[in-house]
């Protein structure tokens, strides 16, 4: 079909993009409960709207799953079209030029918690496939719809879901619009994902808060404690310490080397605008891209205890409690990565005090083959849309969808990416390039058809 | 004079002591300020109720102070009587049996924050003189009362003040009731004090917060490096790694250690039942008593910076901020120990990271000679009243007034114990033993008699 028609509805296109951004759908906060339910209702409606049927929100112990399909194409391959309603908390509040929750235009940007990751192009997912409806009065192919509202907590929900056998997850390839674009012109398909392994390290000294000048010398500091720990875990050139922990790590293939070389990136530009630091850090002797792609992490994202407020408290806390994750890549396994850090930090627990690792959540990392049928049609989709070569990439992220509809499901994803790598993802002034949202229309359209195309 | 007059009185002195509890007043935090007035209109009457003349608030681009006088004793000499009305944060407000500002007696406890630190002990001095004066009908020797409002935040009016030369300061020695006795029933004068250096270390990485799925293995992580920092800081033996910082240090005499020795004192009680961690911890080779009052410590109170709350956020913060001090002792100097750590800091600072040492506040270490006549009338006092002989120790905590006299005024510091070691100061369920209130009145009240006897 033409682009006429998508042309035509970028003005309502921008309008209900805005509303989805409205609603502060903050999974990991529970005062925003309702607001999350809101977005459910939000993203039932739009599938209905586009004219998919079976919508509805598929409850179950968490933050509902909204499904719909359309499954009218027999001998055709069917979709499953995956995305998430909610957002990740919008803190620190005073960076953000515009409120989080007003969606502000400003140049080709629209600047919104979520407008990246995930509304927007969640987004696209449906308005291509209600385009193409409205316009043809049929579908090149079966899709169902799948968007969930846990992805920013651990995504507990849709993992009991896709485990159960039920018959609406049946599908040929999972399509995905979470990821990025490599470049702002360039055509991106994803291939490898990350995994990760999310939890807490709990540290405890005294029996209760103590006074520092009264005790200090004597009572072992849990923050302290939790220092040494994270210090020791990870060496000053990025290596993590833990024992037998890089065994399973696949290196990339050469191939996947030269052609990350050939991708059009300035590493000093990266790290004057995108980053903004005064330097990268990093393991040496490894590119940028096998640093963030290719190889695991470990990365602390708060600690807890004590006193963090204004003026001056002398206490040694009775307990230190540190936010962090690993990232994985294949073939690590989250199991065996908790199993290998519970371990670790109880063996660096300094004299007088208890150390262990609270494990929260986990995702497995994933690589499809680039030969895949689906990602053949993707990738032929988003070069005549976007007029160039698309390239494959990998995300350093981790959508813990692709692992479990990998384990679960058995069928490979395809990650059409369209957001931007300065889209401030997870950080203040979140964005999306609207271009890219109107472009990913089309080429979501465009990919339908040519998915049907395919044989097996 | 005899305790019949101030035993008649303990009804009342205990009326009095829970209406100062109940007031709010921390310094620490500016919704409270309030309260401080409020804490320090009340002790501005309790001056006036107990007889004291030009009693007044002395304002002065901070929390008053309160000051008052008798100065009818020629020839006699004048002791400037020291206490504060401020206290600290009550937080963890969830680990407080009774609530922090409703004092609750338990036994022969008084519960409330400030009950030991420093409203208790303050009341005691003021009671003394009121009991004196209402009995007598004058004092044996000139007494003038400051008390201040900024003592757990930096006590920055009280030092201008000092330095100002203001004739209202005039004594022959300071006395103060801020420590405690080294045991329940053992009368204890406290000789030496660490100082203080109170500051953050700020760290800073990337311009703006960011995702660490996609960053991770690139950006700078702030809390990583901080942690790194205070890891490499001191060692996990205790022992401080800053360049020159031991170099002042005076070992206590030979005389002191043995008297410590002597000190009555089961150190796995003191574990088991006062710090309740599973070790002590800190420098092997040298006594506990070596740790806590003879040698410097570094402390971490707080780490900010990243996300802390319930849920999984995946960020890497742009800045993190450490709360630390240093304990000083004998002869280190804050101003030099500042530089240490500063430069100690920025020379830490990994790849890509800046971090610096932003001072918040110091206090210089105090130890003064057991020889001195009012140490001596002091001591005979608290023999008498306690029935047992008077020992001599050293906190290590931190009166910063202790050493602004000193360098100001160039008179000693009389530092009665009447806290104890359980009371769980800056902590949850702080409390003062209310006996060591009653008798401490009459102690005090006995000394500003021996105190009269003493020549030069």
């Amino acid at each position: 079909m033409s682009s006429g028609y998508f042309r035509q509805n970028h003005a309502r296109y921008l309008e209900e993009l805005e509303a989805f951004l409205r609603i502060p759908s903050i999974s990991a906060l529970s005062e925003h409960q309702p607001d999350i339910r809101r977005a459910a209702e939000f993203v039932e409606g739009q599938l209905r709207q586009a004219g998919l049927e079976n919508v509805t929100l598929i409850e179950g112990g968490g933050n509902p799953l909204v499904y719909g399909d359309w499954l009218h194409a027999p001998e055709k391959p069917t979709l499953l079209f995956y995305g998430h309603y909610d957002v990740q908390p919008p803190d620190p509040l005073n960076e953000w030029i515009s409120p989080p929750f007003e969606p502000t235009i400003r140049g080709e940007n629209i600047y919104a918690r979520g407008a990246a990751d995930d509304k927007g192009l969640t987004l696209i997912l449906i308005k291509a496939v209600e385009g193409v409806l409205a316009a043809t009065g049929t579908l090149p192919v079966n899709v169902r719809f799948l968007i969930e509202g846990e992805e920013e907590m651990g995504g507990e929900h849709i993992e009991r879901f896709a485990a159960s056998g039920d018959a609406r997850l049946k599908a040929d390839a999972c399509v995905i619009c979470d990821t990025e674009m490599f470049a702002p012109e360039l055509p991106t398909l994803c291939i490898g994902l990350r995994g990760i392994v999310y939890g807490e390290i709990v540290v405890r000294g005294a029996r209760q808060d103590l006074h520092s000048g009264v005790y200090g010398g004597a009572a072992p500091n849990p923050l302290q404690a939790v220092a040494e720990i994270i210090a020791a875990l990870k060496d000053r050139d990025g290596h993590i310490r833990i024992r037998g922990f890089y065994d399973r790590v696949r290196p990339p293939t050469p191939q996947e080397m030269r052609a990350w070389k050939n991708l059009p990136f300035d590493e000093q530009k990266y790290l004057r605008e995108e980053i903004g630091s005064k330097d990268l850090c990093g393991s040496s002797g490894h590119s940028l891209f096998e640093r963030i792609w290719a190889l695991p992490t470990f990365e602390v994202h708060g600690i807890r205890g004590g006193f963090t407020g204004d003026g001056a408290k002398t206490v040694i806390p009775a307990q230190a409690v540190a936010k962090v994750s690993l990232r994985l890549v294949a073939d690590q396994q989250p199991e065996e990565a908790v199993a290998q850090l519970s371990e670790a930090v109880k063996a660096l627990a300094p004299q007088g005090i208890e150390a262990e690792y609270r494990h929260l959540h986990g995702a497995s990392p994933s690589l499809v083959n680039p030969d895949n049928r689906f990602i053949r049609a993707a990738a032929e989709a988003m070069t005549e849309i976007f007029g160039k070569e698309t390239v494959y990439v990998r995300s350093g992220g981790s959508i813990p969808i692709v692992g479990i509809f990998d384990q679960h499901l058995g069928i490979p994803s395809v990650m059409m990416g369209f957001g931007l790598p300065d889209d401030n993802l997870h950080a203040p002034n979140e964005k999306l390039y609207l271009p890219n949202f109107y472009r990913g229309i089309e080429a979501a359209a465009r990919f339908l058809e040519l998915a049907a195309l395919q044989t097996g």
